[in-house]
Protein backbone atom coordinates (compact mmCIF):
# COMPACT_ATOMS: atom_id res chain seq x y z
CA UNK A 1 0.00 0.00 0.00
CA UNK A 2 1.50 3.50 -0.83
CA UNK A 3 1.25 5.89 2.22
CA UNK A 4 0.63 9.77 1.47
CA UNK A 5 2.77 12.02 1.34
CA UNK A 6 2.64 14.77 4.28
CA UNK A 7 2.74 18.72 3.25
CA UNK A 8 2.53 21.53 5.08
CA UNK A 9 1.87 25.23 3.76
CA UNK A 10 4.38 27.46 5.62
CA UNK A 11 4.34 30.63 3.84
CA UNK A 12 1.14 31.74 1.61
CA UNK A 13 1.14 35.29 0.45
CA UNK A 14 0.09 37.51 -2.86
CA UNK A 15 3.73 36.07 -4.36
CA UNK A 16 4.52 33.16 -3.19
CA UNK A 17 3.40 29.95 -1.54
CA UNK A 18 6.00 27.78 0.27
CA UNK A 19 5.24 24.48 1.10
CA UNK A 20 7.30 21.61 3.36
CA UNK A 21 7.06 18.19 1.53
CA UNK A 22 7.32 15.09 3.81
CA UNK A 23 7.66 11.81 1.76
CA UNK A 24 8.48 8.54 3.84
CA UNK A 25 10.37 5.35 3.32
CA UNK A 26 6.64 3.84 0.49
CA UNK A 27 5.25 7.15 0.22
CA UNK A 28 3.52 8.98 -2.64
CA UNK A 29 2.33 12.54 -3.50
CA UNK A 30 -0.15 10.92 -6.61
CA UNK A 31 -0.22 12.08 -9.91
CA UNK A 32 -0.63 15.72 -10.28
CA UNK A 33 0.02 19.03 -12.82
CA UNK A 34 2.01 22.00 -11.33
CA UNK A 35 -0.02 24.82 -11.79
CA UNK A 36 2.62 27.34 -11.36
CA UNK A 37 6.78 27.68 -11.37
CA UNK A 38 8.49 26.23 -8.81
CA UNK A 39 11.23 26.01 -7.10
CA UNK A 40 12.50 23.33 -4.92
CA UNK A 41 15.08 23.47 -1.83
CA UNK A 42 16.15 19.99 -0.74
CA UNK A 43 16.28 19.78 2.76
CA UNK A 44 18.39 16.13 2.95
CA UNK A 45 19.75 14.38 0.29
CA UNK A 46 17.60 12.18 -0.98
CA UNK A 47 16.43 10.36 -4.47
CA UNK A 48 12.91 10.44 -5.78
CA UNK A 49 11.52 8.36 -7.98
CA UNK A 50 9.20 10.37 -10.95
CA UNK A 51 6.48 8.59 -12.66
CA UNK A 52 5.68 10.40 -15.68
CA UNK A 53 1.59 10.68 -16.97
CA UNK A 54 2.89 7.90 -19.48
CA UNK A 55 4.19 5.29 -17.08
CA UNK A 56 7.94 6.56 -17.82
CA UNK A 57 9.89 5.72 -14.50
CA UNK A 58 13.21 8.01 -13.43
CA UNK A 59 15.53 8.66 -10.53
CA UNK A 60 16.17 12.03 -9.45
CA UNK A 61 18.97 12.83 -6.67
CA UNK A 62 18.36 15.68 -4.10
CA UNK A 63 21.27 17.56 -2.60
CA UNK A 64 20.90 19.28 0.62
CA UNK A 65 20.33 22.67 0.16
CA UNK A 66 21.04 22.55 -3.72
CA UNK A 67 17.94 24.58 -5.45
CA UNK A 68 16.68 24.26 -8.65
CA UNK A 69 13.63 25.63 -10.31
CA UNK A 70 10.74 24.33 -12.90
CA UNK A 71 8.22 25.54 -14.61
CA UNK A 72 4.47 25.52 -14.62
CA UNK A 73 3.16 22.53 -16.70
CA UNK A 74 4.98 19.96 -15.03
CA UNK A 75 2.90 16.43 -14.98
CA UNK A 76 4.21 13.58 -11.97
CA UNK A 77 3.65 11.17 -9.56
CA UNK A 78 6.40 11.44 -7.49
CA UNK A 79 7.46 8.39 -5.03
CA UNK A 80 9.92 7.78 -2.38
CA UNK A 81 11.14 4.01 -3.07
CA UNK A 82 14.56 4.68 -0.96
CA UNK A 83 15.16 3.73 2.44
CA UNK A 84 15.51 7.82 3.61
CA UNK A 85 12.62 10.16 4.11
CA UNK A 86 12.67 13.01 1.56
CA UNK A 87 12.22 16.21 2.43
CA UNK A 88 12.44 19.19 0.78
CA UNK A 89 10.61 23.07 0.62
CA UNK A 90 8.29 24.05 -2.47
CA UNK A 91 8.00 27.74 -3.62
CA UNK A 92 5.47 28.04 -6.36
CA UNK A 93 5.51 31.40 -7.72
CA UNK A 94 2.24 33.11 -7.77
CA UNK A 95 3.53 36.47 -10.39
CA UNK B 1 38.47 41.99 12.04
CA UNK B 2 35.45 41.36 10.54
CA UNK B 3 35.39 38.57 7.69
CA UNK B 4 33.15 38.63 4.94
CA UNK B 5 29.71 36.49 4.59
CA UNK B 6 29.89 34.10 1.27
CA UNK B 7 27.09 34.07 -1.43
CA UNK B 8 27.24 31.78 -3.77
CA UNK B 9 24.08 32.00 -6.88
CA UNK B 10 22.36 28.92 -7.48
CA UNK B 11 19.41 30.30 -10.15
CA UNK B 12 18.87 33.34 -11.91
CA UNK B 13 15.97 33.40 -13.80
CA UNK B 14 13.39 35.80 -15.20
CA UNK B 15 11.19 35.14 -11.94
CA UNK B 16 13.92 34.60 -8.70
CA UNK B 17 17.22 34.63 -7.79
CA UNK B 18 18.13 32.11 -5.11
CA UNK B 19 21.41 32.55 -3.18
CA UNK B 20 22.80 30.30 -0.84
CA UNK B 21 24.59 32.76 2.35
CA UNK B 22 27.34 31.20 4.55
CA UNK B 23 28.44 33.41 7.63
CA UNK B 24 30.86 32.01 9.50
CA UNK B 25 31.69 32.86 13.07
CA UNK B 26 32.80 36.42 12.94
CA UNK B 27 31.25 37.63 9.54
CA UNK B 28 28.91 40.37 8.87
CA UNK B 29 26.79 40.76 5.29
CA UNK B 30 27.49 44.54 5.50
CA UNK B 31 24.68 46.91 5.79
CA UNK B 32 22.59 46.51 2.61
CA UNK B 33 19.04 47.51 1.26
CA UNK B 34 16.94 44.73 0.03
CA UNK B 35 15.77 45.40 -3.33
CA UNK B 36 13.29 43.02 -3.51
CA UNK B 37 10.44 40.24 -1.70
CA UNK B 38 12.28 37.47 -0.52
CA UNK B 39 12.22 34.24 1.06
CA UNK B 40 14.69 33.16 3.66
CA UNK B 41 15.03 29.27 3.96
CA UNK B 42 17.44 28.08 7.00
CA UNK B 43 19.71 25.35 6.13
CA UNK B 44 20.75 25.29 9.58
CA UNK B 45 19.88 26.52 13.26
CA UNK B 46 21.70 29.34 14.04
CA UNK B 47 21.50 32.89 15.46
CA UNK B 48 21.96 36.27 13.89
CA UNK B 49 22.73 39.75 14.71
CA UNK B 50 20.74 42.18 12.93
CA UNK B 51 21.92 45.59 13.00
CA UNK B 52 19.40 48.24 11.13
CA UNK B 53 20.58 51.81 9.91
CA UNK B 54 20.19 53.47 13.47
CA UNK B 55 22.24 50.96 15.31
CA UNK B 56 19.79 49.45 16.92
CA UNK B 57 20.72 45.69 17.14
CA UNK B 58 18.39 42.60 17.60
CA UNK B 59 18.79 38.75 17.30
CA UNK B 60 16.85 36.68 14.85
CA UNK B 61 17.09 32.89 15.54
CA UNK B 62 17.31 30.57 12.44
CA UNK B 63 15.31 26.65 12.53
CA UNK B 64 16.10 24.33 9.94
CA UNK B 65 13.81 24.43 7.15
CA UNK B 66 11.29 26.81 8.59
CA UNK B 67 11.08 29.80 5.75
CA UNK B 68 9.97 33.18 6.48
CA UNK B 69 8.90 36.36 3.89
CA UNK B 70 10.00 39.54 4.14
CA UNK B 71 9.55 42.47 1.87
CA UNK B 72 11.69 45.17 -0.34
CA UNK B 73 12.99 47.96 1.32
CA UNK B 74 14.22 45.59 4.35
CA UNK B 75 17.68 47.97 5.38
CA UNK B 76 20.26 45.60 7.67
CA UNK B 77 23.66 44.57 8.26
CA UNK B 78 23.32 40.70 9.08
CA UNK B 79 26.28 39.57 11.62
CA UNK B 80 27.60 36.34 12.56
CA UNK B 81 28.49 36.58 16.41
CA UNK B 82 27.63 33.11 17.34
CA UNK B 83 29.90 30.23 17.16
CA UNK B 84 28.24 28.15 14.80
CA UNK B 85 28.13 28.91 10.91
CA UNK B 86 25.32 30.38 9.73
CA UNK B 87 23.51 29.02 6.33
CA UNK B 88 20.31 29.98 4.81
CA UNK B 89 18.74 30.32 0.91
CA UNK B 90 17.65 33.98 0.03
CA UNK B 91 15.00 33.68 -2.32
CA UNK B 92 14.33 36.83 -4.16
CA UNK B 93 10.96 37.28 -5.96
CA UNK B 94 11.67 39.67 -9.51
CA UNK B 95 7.68 39.70 -10.14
Amino acid sequence: MTVAAKSEIQIDNDEVRVTEWRLPPGSATGHHTHGMDYVVVPMADGEMTIVAPDGTRSLAQLKTGRSYARKAGVQHDVRNESTAEIVFLEIELKA
